[in-house]
């Protein structure tokens, strides 16, 4: 037990390093060098201050000209880009949602999906007023679905999910017209308020922004997390391990990569099948390995146990350890550079989606109706291309680090309940979360999120980050790529406790938890909204009351924003790493860090030094103890 | 009868010169100004090989850094960006089809907006299934409406209108997956295609954008105009003017602007009222005038023949007269500039729409539940205003042209009643024009439409190309601001039949119609599409075979592009006078200007020389002449 020792980032750097040598021989391009093409950015773009909406541009503020062509100022281009960015974003994670809708739609007793936690679809369908009584599981399930799917389009009301939020800040969404309507209208309201010649006001296009956002993160999102536990299984606490030390030489390994589960969870069950195993062997391997990049990785270990290959700017790595028959994508944060990279190799890069479809790929079509032949095909394809391996170009970094994954909201509950006192305390709730906040035991928590970014030292903000956290009484909720450089350092092993303060340590011992807790993927951020409400309603106070905030340090993506929205959106002060192309227009970068604390009780912080990132958390964290007087 | 005579760009130019020196007085901004400050215009953007859609960049394909930092290449960072562009205008568009939506589902028989056409409502529902017989005007009202608003999120199928399409073209779509499913989804599907990490194939990418140009032209602007139409009534001939000279000196001044014709109808049945006018008259005024910018001119120009003051370009020239009290906005190319500018007058600058709020206005909500009293409040505005011009800086050129517009789908096949043969031929079918058209009395067809672009000297390329096209016995039907240049230079007169070749004219004098019909604003582009259609089925050949092109020869709207895909989605050739920014991909622009073809069989045509644009349409028709050997 003594030997545990967090992996450094420069132990990560140093693998990385020995796999671009492999990537040298076989002219293997790779983003560090991309990088260094890309460099300097456009400052007009790193800005936000560039407007291509019409075909009048492009149109660049400068000193010399204030406006655009059609007379937009720079708060208004500024603000059109920023909604078109969130929108990009709501659009992406709530398109990840329907998908799961359709394949719990698609789910029945005898097909390829089946309804794995048949509980919370009953009580999701009780919550949307479903009889549920006397009911087929499956008709539920499609009633169900089939409603879901309407909250994508219809024409009046508002996201069924938003009922869930303390009342304070539903109040708070219809005062201020921010409570989202179908989800998709959000997206096509948001993209005609940026069209040229609409919206230029920087309030207008904010508020919309949120909007959007919250029709992401309690509606497409939250439906992509509750039916993806639905069909797969809500996630309670499961052992893996994590980092490209996971990939074993002599197996088969086929890497998924990606976000939506319906793919990563078919390949998981037919590379675990003794038939695929028996043919990897004939083939010559000892066996099968998937592991995991990315979001996928997160939905497959949280459900699996499946080990985590790397987070985003790792995606690469995979395929540079010489060892990887096949990666195997759904959709998003998948490098293009995929395509070319694997041609260096004998890698397979397999696309599977029409919303995703890339040169240099071999694309199986993959849906929910023949997901169990396509699954099949995918893992024999692999298996047949174990053969092809060069040896001289295997090698694969022998770093890895145990972590405990799983933490839904209902794990955590079920966690709490272990140390409850079930003579005294009500069960089934997060009281004892919130009595270990009130008595000082914990200070309060963060939810770590967010990608890698290589403006960043990939993974560094991450991981310090946390240790700061941690030291200092603060639980982490962690999801998506962040979750992953926890993981891969050995903050969600649960000997880390070691590294936290007493406080949090007793609660770690105490609860069997490690001081990171995985949430899950990059849609699964909903879970964190749902316990923040849950936490907020259990002590009478608003959300944004609560010694909570939200941190992306490492983001990079639409998605990233869009949640960032919404997390405002919700009453949790958000802590930003990178800015998100608004440092030209000092109305909009003033709503963002400032403004929309009137509208939703939250607001912004960026700060690219890690150092004072952590400090400003923790003292905003304290300032909200403070002002409760706890 | 033998004065007549084109007013010539020259002529609105030299009008220009002189609103700008009034301008010059009051410190006035102005677009001419702008663009001086935004040329030269960034060469990425305008090849389209700018990438900011994560905040890993922004990129920027040159030689040396031949892919993005996620490995992206110019070909799918030129397609993602072609794609959102397009995502941005279906978006937009259908947005004001679903306003149609809401405000048809809010009429009422003593509300404020009433059904204008029930036969027209009857057609449609009955085209849609629902069973008219014995029913509540008003219910059927309501139940198509929402049937249409469904239309925007339905969770399967494909759009209901696609049905009108030529069998040919349908088979098209299915086969190629172009078939739009609801509206809305296509805009998130493209965005999402469009993320960080999802599709780079330039197919994939432009597949998904004539589907999501599909949904707007099929869907929600053809939802726009049907509506529309049976709200407002259907238009018919109607004779009007066009240009700055309409507004009258002595008169209150009411311009209004935008798009969605339920703003603007109410503002002239007021402006209308005995009680308005009196109240004009008691505030010193003779009357009050309403004229309109933009696409709501088009939309109150062909239903009740209110006079267009100007085309895009023209927005600012209104203000300029120093004679309009108020210019009223509700959504789309209206200029941010008009807020500032505003300020130099006594203009007010009113804002109605959430959709589009902008600094510098008056924001006056206006929605379909309180539309009279809103409407009421904005012309006392206006006439209260009345007080507070500058006499010294009023003035207003004195150009205008008589128009007859309103060329309705249903008004072209009335008025070509008139001319067949009641005896022999069957009526209220566009038999007589095919048959011009096949005997080559006429030699085809040109759609011309779009927007004005500085890049292209303002309404130049418009008139020129038709006056070519008439001389050589092609008909225009044109629409947006193109619909207004024409007008402007007096193509819209029934005399100008005179400057059109011998066949064009004798059609001219026998169906009593200009050789240039105006068919309305952008979203009823969807008309266009239903009289190709009706032309192929009538012909029984594909839409493609037709000796018809559209031609947008000055667009700059996101959704110019929008509809360039839908036009070219149902089959017919497109001529534009302005790149879509994608001339950085050789693989991009070859699939835009001929790979598209595979498809749907027609696509673009790229070509800023104006007189080969003209020529190069020409041939074209006689190739399809050709081919079909008439």
């Amino acid at each position: 037990m003594s030997e545990f020792k967090l992996t450094t980032v420069e132990e990560f750097e140093a693998a990385t390093e020995r796999l671009l040598e492999t990537g040298a021989k076989v002219g293997a391009d790779a983003w560090q060098f991309r990088v260094k093409n890309q460099t300097p950015h456009c400052k007009f773009g790193e800005e936000g201050v560039c407007c291509r909406i019409c075909s009048m541009g492009p149109c660049r503020i400068t000193k010399k000209a204030p406006r655009g062509i059609c007379g937009c100022d720079v708060h208004g281009i500024v603000g059109r880009n920023y909604l078109k960015f969130t929108a990009g974003g709501s659009a992406t994670h709530s398109d990840h949602g329907r998908e799961i809708c359709h394949t719990l739609y698609e789910s029945s007793a005898d097909g390829c999906y089946q309804v794995k936690d048949p509980e919370k679809l009953i009580r999701i369908a009780k919550e949307w007023g479903v009889e549920t009584e006397g009911k087929d599981i499956y008709d539920l399930a499609h009633e169900v679905a089939e409603m879901g799917l309407w909250e994508y389009g219809k024409p009046f009301g508002t996201q069924r999910f938003l009922k869930r939020a303390p009342q304070s800040q539903q109040e708070l969404w219809e005062k201020n017209e921010l409570a989202p309507r179908a989800i998709d209208r959000e997206v096509s309201c948001s993209l005609h308020m940026a069209h040229m010649g609409c919206s230029s006001l920087p309030e207008a296009l904010i508020k919309q922004s949120i909007r959007a956002g919250l029709s992401d993160g309690w509606g497409g999102s939250m439906m992509g997390t509750e039916f993806s536990d639905v069909l797969f299984g809500t996630p309670k606490p499961i052992d893996t391990e994590a980092n490209l030390g996971v990939m074993v030489e002599e197996n088969v390994n086929i890497v998924v990569h990606g976000h939506d589960p319906s793919l990563s969870e078919m390949v998981c069950e037919y590379a675990d099948s003794p038939e695929m195993i028996a043919y990897a062997k004939e083939m010559g391997a000892k066996g099968i390995t998937v592991s995991g990049v990315c979001c996928t990785s997160n939905e497959v270990a949280m459900r699996r146990g499946i080990p985590m290959a790397g987070n985003f700017l790792q995606q690469e790595n995979v395929v540079l350890t010489g060892a990887c028959e096949a990666i195997v994508v759904d959709v998003q944060c998948i490098f293009p550079a995929l395509g070319p990279l694997s041609k260096c190799f004998h890698t397979k890069f397999i696309t599977t989606s029409p919303i995703a479809q890339m040169p240099d790929s071999e694309f199986i079509r993959f849906d929910a109706k023949t997901a169990d032949e396509k699954a099949k095909l995918i893992v024999k394809t692999a298996i047949e291309n174990f053969k092809n391996r060069k040896p001289e170009l295997v090698h694969i970094p022998q770093l890895k680090q145990k972590a405990t994954v799983g933490y839904s909201v209902e794990a955590i509950i079920k966690c709490l309940d272990g140390v409850a006192n079930s003579q005294v305390d009500e069960m089934g709730t997060v009281k004892p979360l919130l009595q270990c906040v009130t008595s000082g035991v914990l200070r309060g928590a963060v939810a770590m999120v967010g990608c890698n970014n290589p403006r960043i030292r990939p993974d560094l903000a991450h991981i310090e980050l946390m240790k700061k956290l941690i030291a200092n009484d603060i639980v982490i909720i962690a999801s998506g790529c962040s979750a992953q450089a926890a993981a891969k350092a050995g903050l969600m092993d649960k000997r880390a406790k070691d590294i936290c303060g007493d406080g949090l340590k007793r609660v770690c011992e105490l609860a069997d938890i490690p001081p990171v807790l995985h949430m899950g993927s990059c849609v699964d951020i909903s879970r964190m909204m749902i316990l923040a409400s849950e936490l907020a309603k259990c002590a009478g106070t608003h959300v944004s009351q609560l010694p909570v905030v939200g941190c992306a340090p490492e983001w990079m993506s639409e998605k990233a924003v869009s949640i960032g929205n919404y997390v405002i959106g919700t009453g949790i002060d958000t802590f930003l790493g990178v800015d998100p192309y608004v440092s030209g227009s000092s109305e909009i970068a003033e709503i963002l860090t400032n403004g929309t604390r009137e509208w939703v009780e939250a607001a912004f912080t960026v700060e690219k030094d890690i150092d004072k990132l952590g400090d400003a958390m923790i003292a905003r964290i304290e300032e909200k103890r403070a002002a409760l007087g706890i």
